[in-house]
C-alpha cells in the first residue's frame, strides 16, 4: 500500500510525497528554490471560430529565475546546498504545484476583452518520477512504475473531486525536440476546468459508438488490433500496446487495458501491474530506435465532470516527433491549419521496427 | 488581366504559369528534375476516436532524389543546366503538382485495414511566388502580390470545380523551424476530398452564429477589433490585419476583408489590392521582429462542396513558432494531447511589438 504525505512549500504551493511507510515518520520540510513567489495571472479567452478556450499565462514569459543548465531543481535538496523543489527523504514519487502554472486556482479575475474572458482556473502539477536525476519510464523498476501509475490515479481522484475540475490529464513532454528543458525524469498533470477539445472529441465519438453498438469503441478496436497482430507492441493478459491502424504520427503508440476501464482510479492491481509492464516495454523499445527517444505522452480517461462516462476507455497516446530515426516530422500547414495529419510511414512499417527491438523488462541494459 | 498558360511535365504532372500577355506566345516547355517518376500510393484511414481522416503517403519517406542544398529546384531552368521544376520564360507566378504529393487523384485503391480505408485522392500543388530565388511575401512588389492573390483565387476556382474536391487551402510553411527545406519563395495548395477538421469547425461555428444573429461571426469580430484598436496591425479601407484577442500563438495574425467575402475567387479588384497590402505589411512587420520570421500561414475560405456557404468569411491565419524573438514555442502535451493552447504572451503585448515596427510598403529596406 502506498503512503502519501502532504506538505506545503513556503510560498503556499502543495507538495505531495509518495512512498512506503517510512515516509510517515520521516522529518521532512518542503523546500523551494530561491526567487520571488510567482503570481499566476492566467486567463482564458474564448476562440469563437474554433469554439475553444485559449489559455494566457504571461507570468510564464517573465521568468526571473533561470537556473544554470547543470542545476537540477527536481533533485532532492542536498544538506547545505541550494534548495530545490524537493526534500531529501524516503519518497519514491513526488508531486508539486508548478511554480509557473498555465492554470491556477488563485488566478484573479482578468480585465474584460472583446471575447468572453475568465480567470484561468485549474491546477498544474509536476510529477517527479524518481529521486534519481537520470533515467526514464524505461529504466524504472516495474514496482516503481506501478507506484507511479498509482500516483497518477491518486492525483486524478484528488484533483477530480474539486467541483471546478472537469478533466485531469497526466502527460510527459520528453526531449528537447518537444521543448522539455529539464532532464530529470518527470511528467506533468493539468487539471482543466472544462473537458478540453481533444478528449471531448474522443469521448463524444466513444459515446456515439456505445449508444449505437452497445460495446466500447476502443474495446472493439483493440480486439481487431490483436486479431490483426501486425501492429501489436505488447500483448499482456490485461493490457496491450499497439501502433494504431489510424496513427497520426509515424511512431505513435497507444497503451490501453483490454477491458473498458474508464480511468486510472478504476484500474485494479493486476491491470496496474500490466499497465506498468506495457509502459516500460514501449519506452524501452522507443529507446532501441533512438536514445533518448523524444515524445509527447498523454493519458486520456473519463472526465471528472460529475457525469457518468461508461463510454470512456482509459488509454495512453504517445506522439513522437520523429518520422524516421533521424528525421523530424513537423506539424505544419495541413496538420495545424487544416487538422489533417499526413504520415509518411504506414503504421505497419513502424510497428515492425518497434516489434524487432529486443528488450528485457527485468534487466534493462543500463 | 492575368494570362494563364497550361503545360504538362514529361511525367504527366500539370504546370500552370501565370504572367502577362507575353506568356501566350513564348516558346516554353515544361521541365522536370532528374529522377524516376513517383507513384503516389496515398491512402486515407479513419481515426475512429478523433472522427477524422489520417493521410498516409509512404512514397514521401522513400525519396530517392535528394538535391544538394545549394541547388534550387524552383528556380527557372538555365539553358544547358540541370532541369528544375520550372522553365525560363516571362512567368510571374508558377504552380505545379508536387512530385511527392500527400494526396493524389491517381492514388490506387489501398489494401483493406481494420479501419475504414480509402485512396488518398486530392491534389497537392507547389506555388512558386516569383522566378527570383530569394525574397518573401514581404519583398514582392504590391502588383506582384496582387497577381499571387489572383493565382490563389484561380487555383481555388479550378481545383474546387472538381466534384471530388471539397476544400482548397493555400498555405505556406516558412522557415526551417516549421520544416521548410527550400528557401525559394513559395507556398503550397492542398485540395482535399473532404472539408478538413479545422475549417469544418470554423465553418460550423460561423454558421451557428449567422443563424442566431443574422450577421457574420468574423465580420462582427472585426468590427470589435477595429473599435478596440490595440491589436490592429493594418487597417485598410477594405481589409484589416490583427492579432486576434483569442490568439493561440503569441505572434498569431489574421488578415481578412472587412466584408464577409466567402473565398478568394469572390474578392473584387479593390479588395484584392488591399489584401496584398495587408499581406505585405504583416510579413514586413514580422521580419522587423526577427528576419526571416518563420510561420505557418493558412488561408481559410468557403468549402467547394457544392453547398451554399453564406457563413464563410475568407481569412488568413499566421501561426509563427516563436514566443519571443529568441524563444520557440513548442506544441506539446496540452496543445496536441488536449487541444488547449497555452500562450505565454497576451495578444495586446505582441500586437504592440508588431505595431511598433516601421515599414515602407513602397520601398522596402532591401
Amino acid at each position: 500500500m502506498i503512503t502519501k504525505r502532504r506538505l506545503t512549500k513556503p510560498d503556499g504551493r502543495a507538495l505531495v510525497l509518495y512512498g512506503d511507510a517510512a515516509l510517515e515518520s520521516a522529518r521532512i520540510e518542503a523546500p523551494q528554490p530561491p526567487g520571488p513567489p510567482v503570481r499566476a495571472a492566467s486567463q482564458l479567452r474564448w476562440h469563437p471560430l474554433r469554439g475553444a478556450w485559449v489559455d494566457y499565462a504571461s507570468h510564464r514569459q517573465e521568468r526571473t529565475f533561470l537556473p544554470p543548465p547543470s542545476w537540477d531543481p527536481l533533485a532532492p535538496t542536498v544538506p547545505g546546498g541550494e534548495p530545490t523543489e524537493l526534500p531529501a527523504g524516503p519518497w519514491q514519487v513526488a508531486v508539486f504545484e508548478n511554480r509557473f502554472p498555465s492554470l491556477s486556482m488563485s488566478a484573479p479575475p482578468p480585465p474584460e476583452t472583446i471575447v468572453e474572458t475568465q480567470p484561468g482556473r485549474g491546477v498544474c502539477e509536476v510529477v517527479v518520477y524518481t529521486p534519481a536525476t537520470s533515467g526514464s519510464l524505461g529504466t524504472l523498476d516495474l514496482s516503481h512504475l506501478e507506484t507511479l501509475v498509482e500516483v497518477w490515479a491518486d492525483r486524478t481522484a484528488e484533483l477530480g473531486q474539486h467541483p471546478d475540475i472537469e478533466y485531469v490529464m497526466p502527460f510527459e513532454n520528453r526531449g528537447i525536440e518537444v521543448g522539455a528543458t529539464l532532464h530529470h525524469p518527470h511528467g506533468q498533470i493539468y487539471a482543466y476546468p472544462f473537458v478540453p477539445p481533444v478528449p471531448a472529441r474522443e469521448i463524444a465519438m466513444q459515446r456515439r459508438h456505445l449508444e449505437c453498438y452497445g460495446r466500447g469503441l476502443l474495446e472493439q478496436h483493440i480486439i481487431a488490433e490483436v486479431e490483426d497482430g501486425r501492429r501489436i507492441i505488447y500483448a499482456g493478459e490485461l493490457v496491450v500496446a499497439f501502433v494504431p491502424a489510424f496513427a497520426q504520427y509515424p511512431y505513435e503508440v497507444w497503451i490501453a487495458p483490454r477491458a473498458p476501464v474508464p480511468g486510472l482510479p478504476e484500474l485494479d492491481d493486476d491491470e496496474r501491474a500490466d499497465f506498468a509492464r506495457a509502459l516500460k516495454t514501449v519506452v524501452l523499445k522507443y529507446d532501441g530506435i533512438r536514445e533518448p527517444f523524444p515524445y509527447v505522452m498523454v493519458i486520456h480517461q473519463a472526465p471528472t465532470d460529475g457525469m457518468p462516462h461508461p463510454e470512456a476507455h482509459l488509454h495512453i497516446e504517445f506522439y513522437p516527433p520523429y518520422r524516421t530515426p533521424e528525421r523530424l516530422k513537423y506539424l505544419a500547414g495541413t496538420e495545424i491549419g487544416a487538422g489533417m495529419f499526413t504520415n509518411d510511414a504506414l503504421p505497419e512499417a513502424t510497428a515492425a521496427q518497434l516489434r524487432a527491438v529486443e528488450i528485457d523488462l527485468e534487466h534493462p541494459a543500463r
